[in-house]
């Protein structure tokens, strides 16, 4: 549990595989028992994120079919851990070849090599984007158990590709605005210009980076663990997880930075069916629990590190020397980011929402009525 | 370990404490033995945590004596859990009474209550900034380590109040520089500017929030454990648990998602010492692992949610009302969120020189030459 | 978590303390919200397990008085992490000075020190019994939770003092009969015998060991995770964390193993209420899983190591010597190992019947009724 | 982390699948790089695990050929997740129709039915001996590891079926004549009568039980993380965590009970290569820590529960019923539980072997020459 394969504590997902080799996969312990679960349940969140989708995207052809090898019988969940394969297929090793000695900068090479004195050169490894299949295959478990138990809507979108921008409203945005177009921005108009630009970029041997950003609606209040594991400390993980992700922000984020606290406060007022806040920079998060709001968050991710433009680098053997990479790279990962950050936000809120139903669900403690303990002497 | 008060796997600390009430503190696990470690060495971090310090930050005087109850003796670590207790004093709850039946707008009260349907309503309870004395107690032990280990310097300091903003080279930035002015921002000018914009928010009873920056210089490579602990990620879980934080980025962060991948990349060179990167836009880290530049990241403080102008929210009966805060308060964060911030990335990067150490460390595992595994085979 | 302080996954306890030095104690995490908790529900339990108690106990005089120091407020506990904290006394670390360099035969002094490099030579240090003081004092609440919640009701008593055997019927003691004596005997008679036998040992400078059995009834069927968490295993692993055992038993244990399958199996019937077994060797577990029946377990404790004859022995230095043992020592630990079981079985029930009920409990998952999904096809 | 199906904190496993369905397999995650390691390394110990061996094991025929699909590549560790998978072949399902709707005595269908409302009855779904095939292969990487880094031998045998006992001395047994027989018992006398008595109960349709005893040699001092994860403590969960084990010993365990303090103790004594014990009722651990003196522990393992006889039981519906099983079962477990516990054990050293490492190990923590901090004052 301490290796860094493995997330959440009670929905716990441990992922395998290098990018070539045997497989890539999962394995998700802790799923409720009961479950109706099939491999198209999962096989649909790995289609959104598999390469080839789109001329956008790298024209490496995967499949990418998930098998589930365990944990489910006769169409519903055991309780017992689920894994779920997928087969690396489509490998051309001689297109990775160079890299056995060269370093490819800024990314994984020169770290892999200097933590464990091995690694697997082929394609990224370890290190490669493939990894991620792993998560999202979890993640449309997760999802299902939100959607179902609590009704939890989980939508990301690309929200910026380098400075092309798209207008959002996070509270009404649908998944079809989201996959109406190839780069899953729901702003049409800046769709058609982040699509022109990232082509550029690819003609250019050149890479561009962004922002996405993910809304969590009707998720219950009271998700989240103080005060190390609180909600925002666990999503901010979860997406810094992810390859290539450089900054991450809730509600406000550093824009809320720039207001004062009378300004920035998220004001309480009565409706029928409880408490809400009138604005929601919070995020949909206060004290690092969920105040059934919505939750808005998101996530930078910096240009694809692998161009086609050459750059200087050094080798295994450390000589100087000019590398430009060949092989098939998203010349911007974001449209392909969208899947991977649904996914993580969903295992966080699926592993909290059991969380919280152990700590604070319906074990009743006294046989007596409960004592209003929470009330004020005075 | 699944309920959120502990952080870290092989460097572990669990906080416990509400902010009235008996004590807050400490229980350090994992703690290498024969440390030289006193009292002393802890107590000059909670200093600079502690409030009170000067006319900027809160006026409550809490000494926060820290006594060291188990797992040091006669000067150095035992190896067994380390408990640091500091007991809570200079309490007047009679400053909190109102708290017991009404929520104050973006703190946590609500969601504790709805979380937990019950909270100690003095003071912020759980969710009082009090418990960050466990962490920086634990992150000064951590710091030690790290410093006699490896030489690891941790310098944070405020880089923005609000629109005022710092030049400083986190590169060269001294530790003396920070402590200069009680703002704790190594840029004198801008540090004038920020207490002055402080003094004005204070007297206003409004709040202001802010960027703080931090550097960790001299962290071996290696530190980090892919796929989901990689060292960013477990860098960001560890300071958006902090109070208040809303935002975080590693090095490049989302300015860096504004240039093209042949911007962004970090190229290699020689060294006689090894490969190095010209650039540090990844901040130091590379697929999840250090590589030996500076570990530069930064995190974005909102405005302090407790001030005295009135505010409209609600009670815990449902009715719609007007809080004015009475009690002291910060009118700004960001000068005692530097020993925090420091403290975080100082467990972060403690966990992870164990964790490194134990898995790629020095164990031998064969009688025979290793081979070299890694070198291709063309 | 991963250094062997804490026990537990959702109700987690973490101890510290050496036997001399500032205090002894526990931190609780994970206790749900809203139970009514004092001093006094845990003093109780602290009381039968404190030396003095007994013309065969140890005459050390502790008083053990706890101090409830976060965790609960106006009498029911926060959610948020318990700490209670016993302060050390009546240490007389004369009695001592001859371990700071000579190793105890069968005692935790050589190994300390060769793990460690470094000890707290003072009484046991860490390896103290005085460390279980942490443990029944978590164990409290875990009792009372389990009372609360589902009924159930721990039992545990001296089987056996060396060969002693008592006559016991697990299914039907009371605790009335367990504390009726001093040596926790409910058998009168062998009561009588035992309490000889450990005086004559006393006398004669040596001690004695023997059995602990221990009883839960009314515990719910389902908790357990299999399939390494399986219920017998986290007994098993939380008995054999206390000092001085050296074997476990499940239900029927080692005797058992002279039975034939056909001998052994425990036959279902049916009553109006479901199954029931009608034996119970299986100890009232099966497939690591608690099946309604009593749960019946017993725990090997050897002989005190500490006696007060003269033994061979060597010193830090590496000089063969010679040891007689002063201070004042349990000339067997069977009585105050009573209390210190029923703990350990507590947190152990305590633990899986929230994770039973966050994994297995009542989150509805589908809209629709529930396929019946685990009725055969055929 | 927190489902019962992971094992171990740095060098942990995940096992997953059911005995009929897709596959069964493992993920071993913080395995050290570059360890050399093929599939042969792993099939050697799977084959000594598989059915069909023997006229005295189940005549099933599972050929359980692995496969590494993850974290090997040419020839050596990575580092990265190891995933082993084996398929399920062989399956007969008609031969379990009836356990769709019957519970098998003393066997896990029942529990896991009122645990989960679900359950794969097909074979011992989850609760089948298939799922330790992946314990024993984690195992087999365990056991290269502690053998290439520390010289630790780990050895199991039967010592005892029914009651025929084998004289066995475990400081000098051999892997050899453990295997010379198809019972794994290396007094060739006892064997002969154990393998004739299982033969009769196989005739009988009956089943026996046993004891397996298992000795760990040349494990270094120091391993074991007191308090709770004692080495004792750790290696109980292990083993009782398998199939149809019921009781525990170490070292002496319960025969131990009824000696006197002074003749169970264990005196030290000097060699030129330290201290040592002149007895070894310890069983290698004092304190929870290893000595250096051979690590001897012994697990019952009742009678299979399976057997051909007619039983007493329920169904699913609340019926009363009669059972008489069919399929192919072993009518003594003991010779294919003796590679299971071996890789239990191996497990758990090998995982105390990185953390030990990890706290303890050469880290530098001053630059000045480390003080005698044990040294006493007086």
């Amino acid at each position: 549990m301490a290796n860094g394969n493995s997330f959440g504590v009670l929905f716990c997902v441990t992922t395998y595989g290098e990018s070539h080799g045997g497989a890539v996969g999962v394995v998700v312990d802790g799923c409720p028992p009961r479950l109706p679960l099939s491999e198209a349940d999962i096989q649909a969140e790995l289609d959104r994120r598999r390469p080839g989708q789109s001329p956008i995207t790298t024209p490496r052809q995967e499949a990418d079919r998930c098998q589930i090898l365990s944990g489910v019988f006769q169409g519903f969940t055991l309780g017992t851990p689920i894994h779920i394969l997928v087969r690396n297929q489509d490998a051309r090793p001689q297109d990775y070849q160079e890299m056995a000695t060269t370093f490819r900068p800024s990314h994984a090479d020169a770290t892999y090599q200097a933590k464990y004195g091995i690694r697997n050169w082929q394609g990224g490894g370890r290190a490669s984007a493939r990894e991620t299949i792993g998560r999202v295959a979890a993640g449309a478990i997760a999802k299902k158990i939100l959607r179902l138990a609590a009704g939890v809507e989980i939508l990301a979108y690309v929200q910026r590709v380098k400075d092309v921008e798209a207008q959002v409203d996070p509270s009404s945005v649908t998944a079809e605005q989201v996959e109406a177009n190839i780069v899953r921005c729901p702003d049409p108009q800046a769709a058609a210009a982040m699509i022109q630009k990232i082509e550029e970029a690819a003609r250019e041997g050149d890479s561009l980076g962004g922002v996405v950003e993910c809304v969590a609606r009707r998720v219950p209040r009271g998700l989240g663990s103080p005060v190390f594991d609180k909600l925002e400390a666990d999503l901010a993980k979860a997406v810094m997880s992810l390859p290539a992700s450089k900054g991450f922000e809730i509600g406000s984020g550093f824009a809320g930075t720039y207001l004062t606290g009378k300004q920035h406060n998220d004001e309480f007022y009565m409706t029928p069916g409880g408490w809400r806040t009138r604005s929601n920079r919070s995020g949909g998060i206060q004290g690092g629990i969920s105040n059934g709001e919505d939750i808005v968050l998101r996530v930078a991710f910096k240009p694809t590190a692998t161009i086609r433009q050459p750059q200087n680098t050094v080798t295994l053997n450390g000589q100087e020397t000019v590398l430009a990479a060949r092989g098939r790279h998203d010349p911007c990962v974001l449209p392909r980011a969208v899947p991977m950050v649904e996914a993580m936000v969903a295992l966080v809120l699926c592993d909290h929402l059991l969380r919280h139903h152990a700590q604070c669900g319906s074990l009743v403690l006294s046989e007596v009525p409960l004592p209003v303990a929470a009330a004020p002497q005075a």
